[in-house]
């Protein structure tokens, strides 16, 4: 039986959704209440919540409680109309992760293939399938967790970057996941963790969630990698990723092409941990991947305070693309993906 | 006539040594006066002053300091005695620059070589040999910034991490040294500084003293190195060096040798500028050189405040090594010195 963390960042508990407030932590851990779509596009653009698995079932959620403000308009087409208008408001939030696109419009078919129900009752049935969906985050994380746990040598030290963990997802995390599924079999394994730089999810999330299930983790700072690749002392790098090109590219946190190179360098296995709905077979490369531009002071403030001088310039990219041939394997629910990634992912995305 | 940067962190004036604080920058702009060689080595412990090439003069001059401190001892002998206590005492402070050692010791040889005079005759002329090096080392500066700029594309963007500027040497600076003089040339010069954390010399003090300068200077974290050039937006990587051994291999601020990986995988070239106070022929390769593990708040701390969960562990190695086979070029007073760098480091050092 694998460990599972009780950590559940995203809950939909009858017509409200709990998120565990992902900007404060890990100086205070509170849950937030949101009850309404707009409110959770908020929560999504500022990274109460994040984490691309995650803000894909926030995404849902949010629609849900979109269908219920709805539910007392005029008529049906209005509904679906305003329906449509939220399901877009809310997918324009992030525009670099899939699952949000994916599970937003993936509740919003559902409402649609209802549409000779009363409105109650497709608002009804929108909240079912959308708890359906939080479930089945975990189990996929679960399989994910262990067809990764396979490739994690005994006694392994794990590199991850930005935080794939249970904060990302419904609970167990991705790459996190595979960690705890490596931990359970084996509890000499270990994380070294990469800071991750600007928002330091690494350093807040990354830490504070391994911590909270006493399995050994390290933090590092993003320039660091090589110099323990280097010592011998990395055996495997295992991020997350927000979208996958038919090819293989992953789009992940800044900073993951950087650790990809890196880790070519030394001979160390890089490999990517996400579920299928992360990859997008509509775009063919990851050219094709909009990298969302991010605040400045992400990069010239911390805690609230600047750490640079006045006047400086910034660009604040907040995702960059791994090309396929840096990766060694892209793990999912179904197994292991190994290259050619345009075959392997044809055969299990069809 | 190359533009000169009035910013200077170490002057000595009579027989006091005024340092910028540069723990305090970009908030606060002040200067500390030292007056004895215990202050002197707590500053450069602290950092307060840092910078291979700043360090090394401090050092010298935290030596003069102790040389007039003990001129009141009962003999030369003694005299000699303390003064090579106090010079191991200041060595000791920061282990991988060898700029400190180089200074100090220096100092100590030139004590050394007047015993024959009276003790305050040697006190006198050892504050002389030290401001004369601190002057020198302006000059050495510029020649370095005068040879590098030949290897500066027309409009090129030069890379550059941690703070090795005016800051870091008395003056004009090694690799900024290279960006004023290229920017002397050409306007359309311009920076990308990495942050460089833990430290963040980079978004600290390298923004701080290109803006006061008037050149343009971005700030990118340590992760985006990849993204930039990857959009073929930087044309050479430049950087500093705290002790450079016999085969080239170079000790720099940590994420150097990342950074230096990222270039060569995009085939951007990367540069060490560095005075030959900072080649170190006693040693052979960069294995041998000694890595400073530094206070862990560094990572987990910023302004004072933890960005992390309590429980996790850290590992703060101050530098890494490149290896001189990812270097095109080791920029120096005397010129640039190509691979291989046995040879060329032989025929300039002697």
């Amino acid at each position: 039986m694998v460990l599972k963390s009780k950590i559940r960042p995203v809950e939909l508990i009858d017509d409200k959704v709990f998120l565990i407030d992902q900007t404060i932590l890990p100086y205070e851990y509170k849950k937030v209440e949101i009850t309404n779509y707009k409110d959770m596009a908020v929560a999504i653009k500022d990274m109460i919540v994040r984490g691309a698995p995650a803000i894909g079932i926030s995404g849902a959620h949010g629609l849900a409680l979109a269908a219920k403000e709805f539910a007392n308009v005029s008529s049906k087409d209005d509904f679906y109309r305003h329906l449509r208008d939220a399901a877009d408001y809310l997918i324009s939030q992030r525009p670099t992760a899939v699952n949000l696109e994916w599970a937003v419009n993936k509740l919003y078919d559902v409402a649609l293939s209802l549409k000779d129900l009363e409105i109650n009752e497709i608002v009804n049935n929108v909240f079912e399938y959308s708890k359906k969906l939080e479930l089945e985050d975990i189990e996929i994380n679960i399989n994910i967790g262990e067809n990764g746990a396979n490739i994690v040598p005994k006694g392994a030290t794990i590199l991850t970057h930005c935080n794939a963990g249970a904060l990302a997802t419904v609970g167990y995390g991705t790459a996190l996941g595979v960690v705890r599924s490596a931990f359970d079999r084996d509890k000499t394994v270990q994380v070294f963790a990469d800071e991750t730089r600007p928002r330091q999810q690494g350093a807040r999330l990354t830490t504070w969630e391994l911590v909270e299930d006493g399995i050994p983790v390290t933090l590092i700072t993003d320039g660091m990698s090589g110099y323990f690749m280097k010592k011998g002392m990395i055996d495997v790098v295992i991020t997350g990723a927000d979208r996958i090109a038919a090819n293989g590219d992953s789009a992940n946190k800044i900073g993951t092409y950087n650790l990809a190179l890196v880790a070519k360098a030394h001979n160390v296995p890089f490999y990517i941990a996400a579920p299928l709905s992360t990859i997008d077979t509509n775009i063919k490369t990851g050219d094709e991947i909009i990298i969302e531009e991010r605040n400045h002071e992400e990069v010239t403030h911390i805690n609230g305070k600047t750490v640079c001088a006045e006047g400086v310039k910034v660009i604040n990219p907040g995702f960059d693309v791994t090309p396929h041939e840096l990766i060694a394997g892209i793990i999912t629910e179904k197994g292991i993906l190994r290259p050619d990634y345009i075959n392997s992912i044809k055969n299990v995305k069809g």
